[in-house]
């Protein structure tokens, strides 16, 4: 593609996504396909030669436009709500065209030290002391991965050397969690040959956080059994009701213990930038390790989380390994991202993540959070005051989760279920569920930037036609 | 940002790409900036307000700019030379506008099937059978991370539930690779709890080709004294030289070891699909699974990586886990991106590899990866005609491994070593270097699709004026 074309479909590209950040909402939030629609409309085959962009663009409006769930879209409501703001998708437009490779420092000292920059820029704001330091990864899963194998290079003696197969002389561990925790934690101790047995999932309480108390039966009895902790994860803001474990409670054990503690405020940590969460990190400062995700909360475009770490050497001296191919005679000053994890090269990500913070400023990002906050607690009062809806969880942020007052057991799910379908169907909001104490509830997520009162209303207003429908349908 | 601004941003921005797409040749390719220097012009905190898009950019071009090695320069000759081309930085801006998180099939029912119709186009490309399932990742070393997590999986008993410490049954267990073979394999055999020592390093022969023979004894050795071979990683297009491994003599003993046989083809797999290459992964079609990177040598932005697998069912056995939060009831024939490895978000990176494929087309992705290759081998007909240099490794694709031809032992190194210095300070191209035979070694790999034989004309006059002065100065 010549510089002319190219210039020429950038502009195009430039009016189409602004025309589609003004108006997402004409389409409907949850695509409107068939499984293997999408697919049976494209052909087996790559053309044999080249094509237009024309073509390409109207194939990507007529076959792919239908099938996207518009996740930039107000009235998405489902799982995590996220934004690719204005500034974090030109971020990406430059970053791509910049096409930076920042394994070493010298492969892009920008990409490398504007990430040290922001990342920086973003501990101050949600207040975690200077003695943490940051990495991007992809994703939240990477993250907590390193995190507990860091825990994991500092517990089990030479297992970077020696790994943990036919060592008759290690014993096994253990890694804690809560019941409310991600399954990005399962996933991670399967990945690192712990194993899913590894994991001991801690009882929560009435209000869905950890139980301290069963937490330290737990490394008790384990350690009598001969199993050495290795790890803690705690979460501020759990996938399903965004509960916050008592992470002071839980850093206290763990320092007693001496175990690794890893916090996950993947969703809910950029909070601590409020007046009103000013305190919310203020006992993770202790943890060895936390997350968050600027592509969840903080309107970066996907993909962008932040592993925070107090022990970057162990990380470093877990994964560091520099081939002939690598060497440099750079300054040992100079950090190299490589040096910090699996993945070589690493993406310019923070150069989405500095616009975005410099175009919003740090009053902007607290208004913004603050407001969905605001919404979220006006939509729960609405449930509270419902005669057909009830709240299921303590709402800290910006998910509420509730269900239709029904017949109890199956029969309620079932309604709740039809709920959701209903509502979703309408292509005006897309909200999602999870089961809370074995009942189907459902979430709504406030998250995305345009998301205003008028949608949140929209949404309870469907919400209350679909119960009167699920009801009499059933 | 409101639309309107937004658009306005847009434009600017697509005017300066394509002005920087038609003149990336005016930059230094290798930043030429200190350490710290990028770091020292940027603020302690994030701006307290908002900041216009206009300040922000203009510090992207005083602060930023600087400090970018220029990966989309067309003197761009190291290490693996890459290119974000028109077609897949707009697929870039879409995505992010887009803002896609692919983790189930609803949540973009078109990112998931997207995916699936760009990697069968890509493997029937490269004449890989259709038993193979395609996934994207991010990187290489994340790829091949979930191919040995699936061998792992296969080789390892109950490995998922208890992983491997504390498991007096379980012996020791091996992965095999050559001298050559890239350093993502160390860090995946690390992160997988196997340890570095798990990995045999089977040397090469005089043209950096694993050597069958060794290969076979050494897993003839292990099996003796207990250890079980987990894998073998053959490389077709070996880092240091693009060497080619005897994948056929390796997947036979493989097939009769009933080893996993890997095959990182992360750089030249793409290659497959030029007519002078049409066998090369002829005997890879009985792999196990098979790594190929569009974001190297296929004119795709970074990153986007694809793992080809014949056993997809054993990486979704080892990591398919789905909590109530992400549990739907759409048709069983759906399939969801987060069941294929740790991580649970999957960016929509298919759109790009789609535009790009559909942009260049078969025969325009293959004229262009043959040109590359007549450069190389231009290139390594004046180093073989050269009485100044000389060259060290055979040239099967684009990369070409030399070096000045000097007092030989640790003197010659460091005339090599000044030489690379010199031509990558005249900032008008960038060439890196790795050891063969303990040996400095100049490479020079060529990769952008900006590349034109005058681009390698000009490099080839900086070595030669660079070794004059290297050798005067020493």
């Amino acid at each position: 593609m010549d510089p002319e074309s190219f210039r020429h479909e950038a502009h195009r590209l430039a009016d189409w996504i602004a025309d589609y950040l003004a108006s997402s909402s004409r389409y409907p939030v949850l695509a409107n396909v068939s499984p293997g629609q999408v697919r049976a409309q494209l052909p087996a085959e790559a053309p044999a030669a080249g094509e237009t962009f024309d073509a390409v663009f109207a194939d990507f409006e007529r076959i792919i436009l239908p099938g996207i769930t518009h996740w930039n879209h107000p009235g998405f409501f489902a799982y995590f709500a996220i934004t690719g703001s204005g500034p974090g998708i030109l971020g990406e437009f430059l970053s791509a065209a910049l096409n930076q490779q920042a394994m070493l420092w010298r492969t892009s000292p920008a990409a490398t030290e504007l990430e040290a920059v922001t990342l920086r820029w973003l501990q101050r704001l949600i207040r975690l002391p200077d003695e943490f330091e940051g990495v991007i990864y992809d994703t939240a899963s990477i993250s907590t991965l390193h995190a507990l194998a860091a825990a994991r290079e500092r517990a089990v003696p030479q297992v970077r050397e020696r790994g943990m197969a036919g060592r008759s002389e290690l014993g096994m561990f253990r890694v804690y969690c809560s019941d409310q925790t991600h399954s990005s934690i399962d996933k991670s101790v399967i990945l690192l040959g712990l194993g899913q047995s590894s994991l001991r999932k801690i009882p929560s309480d009435d209000q869905f956080r950890m139980r301290t108390d069963a937490l330290r039966a737990a490394i008790e009895e384990d350690r009598r059994s001969g199993i050495t902790p290795l790890a803690v994860v705690a979460t501020i803001g759990s996938t399903s009701t965004t509960s916050i474990d008592p992470v002071d409670e839980i850093a206290t054990l763990c320092a007693q213990q001496r175990v690794w503690l890893h916090v996950d405020a993947a969703y809910a940590g950029v909070a601590a930038m409020t007046t009103e969460y000013q305190h919310l990190l203020t006992a993770a400062a202790t943890a060895d390790s936390l997350v968050v995700n600027p592509h969840k909360w903080l309107f970066t475009p996907f993909d962008c989380s932040v592993l925070y770490c107090r022990h970057m050497d162990v990380l470093r001296s877990a994964f560091s390994l520099i081939p002939a191919y690598l060497q440099t005679n750079d300054p040992s000053v100079v950090k190299n991202l490589m040096d910090t994890g699996i993945q070589l090269g690493r993406r310019f990500r923070a150069l989405k993540l500095w616009m975005v913070m410099r175009h919003f400023g740090a009053s902007g990002l607290r208004e913004r959070l603050s407001e969905h906050m605001r919404l979220a607690r006006l939509f729960a009062s609405w449930v509270d005051e419902s005669r057909e809806f009830e709240r299921l969880a303590p709402v800290p942020f910006s998910v509420v989760c509730f269900r239709a007052i029904a017949a109890g057991g199956d029969e309620g799910d079932a309604i709740n279920e039809r709920v959701v379908e209903l509502v979703n169907r309408s292509g005006e909001v897309f909200i999602s569920h999870t089961r809370l104490n074995g009942r189907f509830a459902i979430r709504l997520a406030i998250g995305n930037l345009h998301t205003t009162e008028e949608h949140v209303r929209r949404a309870w207003t469907l919400l209350n036609g679909a119960v009167i429908e699920a009801s009499r349908l059933h």
